[in-house]
């Protein structure tokens, strides 16, 4: 929305635009009003970053039409938290889409993104976090970012993890995914000097309450450098992750 | 119940109704006795408003009896909180009925209701609020309210929130919808000066707790004017501002 | 803020203010910048409802800052959650500032607010709710309105609430303060149509959790027409009931 | 267990029983060992009480062997929180068995229970609370109490309480069911000098959590004479309120 | 208020009294209006039970007043949850009231109250949990009940508790006081057939969470038979306790 | 993962290993890379404990070729928390595997584990408790400890308890399974001077949120010797047994 | 309780102790009853171990009546959770009472109890965790135990720990103390294999929780083989260790 | 603990240290053991960054010991989490250490830290939020970055926030302190394009919970590029802040 709103502003104040055509622009530029959505098109003109589709209590009609038209308009596509069912009802109106299953994302890369600087390293401390880092890859990957993953890599074996060494150092940021005790971004931060995004998975039981255990130890890491998203928000992480990479 | 029994209490005390009759007024007027069931009557009678049924707990058994008991008196019909096939049971019994699927509120409106003096107002902060959007604007519309919509306006674009400046700024009321982070009622209090209605919903997950974040902070709205009702509470925040607008 | 910026928007619509001049109008015009604070002093001006300072955390010195600021313009002023020492601080800026101690609040009414259309009806459950009814009532008379009060009603007896039917009855709005069970707006609802704030209170001790049990019973009213504000927030409860009653 | 051991004890101490002797009683006695569960056939022995099966977490298999162990005794069973597949099952072992589905409980009488000395007055809040009041029913008068019910009295409609005014003074004691904002035993206890058992119920959602906002409730009761039970524990307010009533 | 509020509607039912009358008749009986509190003098003229002021949140000042009103009457007067302090300020206006400083209770008994039929039995579990066993002593006592003490009998030393086996076993009602794991209710409800008036206390630290986790224990109870009060409610259960033992 | 990397260490320091040698040593030894995970071949040959796997969370595809992995490598295997159709995957990779149905664990037993000196006991509070209890059985018996079994032993009827007096006092370590109130571990732990590993079940309903009461019950225990692992960890106290036992 | 109880039973039994003998031998044996407490004087008998005294929420003169009764005996003392005010009270009647004043407890050793078998190691993640940590220390060595103490070997500072490697591989318990994240013994149980006692301190702030988030942590450590106390109870986990070494 | 680790593992491998040597260097070099803390020099060495005391739960004593063990060696110091009371006992020892008090954080500056790329940006809701932007801004400065500070720009007036446009467009990290509602952060990001750190406040009464409600809001951010530290955390935010800017 951003630069968009400021240009509209700027050709208001220089009087290139009057105040009636302003609101048409608003109108019809930033977003497209779908009725149960009002799609923005201004972040793909922008920088060709994807536009992002939520999925989670979308019903699959909604998420085709907009997907439609986000693809009308020759954007990248990415939907979050989709399962294979709504894939295929999208594969039919977007054939191209690509469905990653452990991460339960939809994507189409339309137009090359923007580079980013370093690379950003996805670690997990078990096998049933892998979900989040997936859906955390395959949006660092839309974004236009280089991808390292390490998984398996938790406290339970601290020698996993430091075999890793020499490639996490060289990163430019860590995206850490872990549930139960939720102690791999704290380690990390303890052995590297780089901005860890920490994104606590609801992997565990009983006493983890479905990620909080580990959300909480990583809002409590003892070493500095730990940024935290929400329970299983792989997306968040590696968004985040792609601005501090840009 | 109000009116009605004032009036029992009254004619007591005026000597017009013994005691006996008096029980028998208060047994057979104000409600009906189902068993499982006491239907109240009264406001129906007293205002126009329609008999409202909780259908969350209840059996279809026990929702189509107390409709059919509701609409054998010539009464408005609502009821919340019910699927389809709930809806299929009733229609046998009251084939007027009439299903809003999103909102999952089944409506008849048998007689008109007493018109409000102004203007209510529904946002959404995304398209998955819309269910308890439409569970509030059907409520809206059966208690004689005009109603304005406007879904997907939430504060990750605020330019569709401020596409929507002039006809906000009309309205009597404003009912805000929100899940995740729940700032959307914050910023309207923030822009209007108008009495906000704050819903919470469940959309959201992981550290949203189904709707605690945005509970929380609406309950916390630094803007004042913001009453908040229960997490996905479309009804009662439609029955509220009903009240305000009459 | 709102129909300032509005003003200044149209304005540079209208080509009438430059970019500049609107840059300075907005930097001068709505708020005044005390490097620790932007005082607001927009709302005054427009509606002769008080600028409210929310006194909790901040030190003596700036809230004396910011007070002098509000009465040099003439405004009314309104601190809320104050100790009487800085009641005594504020004193030596302001003179004529008003302390109800019970409420912990201070007031000063330089020009008359607009007149609320009706009552505002505040009850407590029980006497130890007087400090947050108290903090309403302040708030409701410097915003203009007729107030009416009703003192330890709460539900362990019954006639008590009862013996105010008359009065509660002719109300526009009314505020209930309750701690422990919380269960007074859900009788007051039960009985009256009138739209009822809830103001849960943090009286009570053990399982009522400082007001969350109150909090709790005012969100799952059974009864409909009640909106909820934050803990022991009178303050807040009397700006919504004002929004309400003008 | 109580007397069986204390007459054990006994025996030890006046020497009729030498200790291996007391082993093999304390053995053969209070339990039948069935690998899986512990039967406690004393109570029925002692006093004619039904043994309570509570089912939930059970196998139906291991249900079934209890249920016989118990009926082989000629004791009166009451089976606990179980579907109306595990009835299928239990009823061909025993076939005389009766359930009771709102209430989820399978009962057998095949003596007479101790006769209690007053009536159980059984309320609930609405019509979805009507499964743990049948819960508590079927228990109160497995255990020899004369029962009174009365259904959907709650707080929103008190004209429907106060109908059942005349026949709740006369009980000995209250069971009080109510989701939500679990108003109905504080207003009960508001007006009556009886004891009260407050059942919380899980009826409601959002922010009532699955009857905490009830249980709260009901602990901050402001009115005295209330004692609570866990969460749509039906069996226990029945249990207490028949020791009570003996 | 209760049979006192009936008596006035059987008056006005009869024709014995008009509505004015009736309004005179409860405006003066049942209550009287001190503006900060309404004392309710009703209960005392009915059965000689205390009148009971809750000290917490309320002024010395506050307490003293409704104090003086109420023995100005002639009634008991029982003041819970008030400080050394409080009781100096109460002695000067009520010279005769007595203070059990444990319990943090002020009473005076003027006339004798209803004698119970049993003994009620007070344990606790620890010794930091004898100020809330104190305040249900006096209160019990207060209320014209026998009563037995055992205190320090915690699940920690079971001989302990065993110890008291003869005279807990001829008890009506038990008041079972504990912290902690809160595990002595069901202790005793495994081992005795009476009724168990459960309290939590705030005894512990931690993961005790100021009795929360005594609290949920007790509500949990296995073995039947046990009702809950708040936590730290030493009145609350000598209130239940006293009904069920008259 | 640890003597393993000491004596790397210790070769590095002592010169046999170079740098780029122990790094080969490191990769190829302590566990082998799947992608999906990092599979730990250390610990079995150390010391005969098995390999474990969690399988919560894992698919099936992943549990089978971790499984066939170990098993290639002549290891002993288990999986925790897999249902019957994982364990129906995992027999055609792994013939000999076995499954322990109410532990929900698959175990093959390939060499002996190391035998422990004393006794572990394993109680449950009740029947439901079981799975938890079986879990912890298999666990112990696989990493070579005696172990002993009393279900069904809880505090509702201490004398069942006690039935296991002469058994329990000659363990070496008690795992105590209990879900509602948890007491069982208290009472243990105040009848015997024995390391208890206290784990709390799920088992309950309302207020027992999932085990949580049971935890806190626990964590509060008043007598000490009592260790908690999370609810259900069934494992995890028999793991730690394990250790306290060799 | 435990051999004593067992002893007087067995007399009973065979006859050398009448009913009344074993009454009066219960009576003055096991516990000494100081009305407020009862004394607990078998275990010290038994044993040599110390009799412990929980000090919060017990007056001062209360524990100082309890020290007396307990040195009286010749037993050894230890108070645990004690202000230095209250080691000046103690002082008094016990001049040889000692105080560790970051531990906040008083000890007294008359005479030695039983050696461990082996080593206790108790570790700090940071200074502030020091005071538990002590607490921990003067029990341990209280009830007879070898201590090695490493503080302020946190996580964040990995090395620090590795630094202590071969003194702790040696231990025969380990306790681990640590606040915020509460990563320390999940990081020590993936180094070593020991039984591992998890103290979760309440040092942290916010979303800490008073010690909640490193409790979760401990509860849900991915590597086996810990035991979590109750927060801040250093004696709890010292005493479980000494259960352990002995 | 990073480089400097990694190169005496390396001069091991290239066997220019040999064991002993190594555990010498180990021992001296990366941290200095003061008992009750082991003072971790390395990191200064290393980048010129301040060796941090965190405060809270340290005596005076001992923070003056750790603050003189840091300067000695001529580094960088930052003592967060300090009263004015600590102040003047680390003044007296190291006489240049200034204090910032409404950060309530001591630093000293002996030489340059690296310059960061980009200027970081600090919000703040409102005033009473100062406090821990100002531990941010101390922070930030101490780690060589350029800042800048707008106070009291919270979401109840977006044009105070919108005032500030310009310079926040050009910001490489914004750093977003709020409280109550907590939805700065979610404004600011659906307005810029920039990572942003997440503080949330405990400035707020009631349902804040202590910043609990900011917490939850902030992970629940609708729109991305958000990373949530602890609540009150402006040290962690600045510190993530700074390596985000390096």
């Amino acid at each position: 929305m951003k630069t968009q709103i400021e240009d509209i502003l700027d050709r208001i104040r220089r009087g290139t635009l009057t105040a009636k055509q302003a609101m048409n622009a608003l109108k019809d530029f930033p977003f497209q009003d779908l009725g149960f959505a009002k799609v923005d098109h201004h972040r793909e003109i922008r920088k060709g970053s994807p536009e992002i589709i939520y999925g989670l209590g979308k019903t699959d009609e909604q998420i085709v039409k907009i997907a439609a038209a986000i693809v009308q308009k020759g954007s990248n596509l990415l939907i979050t938290r989709v399962e294979a069912s709504t894939y295929a009802a999208v594969k039919k109106a977007v054939p191209k889409a690509v469905y990653n299953a452990p991460g339960k994302i939809i994507f189409l890369k339309n137009r090359p993104a923007a580079a980013g600087r370093g690379t950003i390293f996805i670690l997990t401390a078990g096998t049933s976090d892998i979900p989040v880092a997936e859906e955390a890859y395959v949006t660092c990957r839309m974004f236009g970012n280089r991808v390292q993953r390490a998984y398996d890599v938790g406290v339970a074996g601290l020698h996993r993890l430091l075999g890793e060494y020499d490639r996490i150092k060289k990163a430019r940021v860590v995206i850490a995914c872990a549930g139960m005790e939720g102690a791999l971004p704290s380690v990390v931060a303890g052995l590297f000097s780089v901005p860890i995004i920490a994104v606590p998975t609801s992997v565990g039981y009983g006493a983890s309450f479905k990620g909080v255990a580990a959300l909480l130890a990583m809002l409590n890491s003892c070493p500095g450098g730990v940024g935290v998203v929400n329970i299983d928000n792989g997306f968040g992480a590696a968004y985040l992750a792609s601005l501090i990479n840009h």
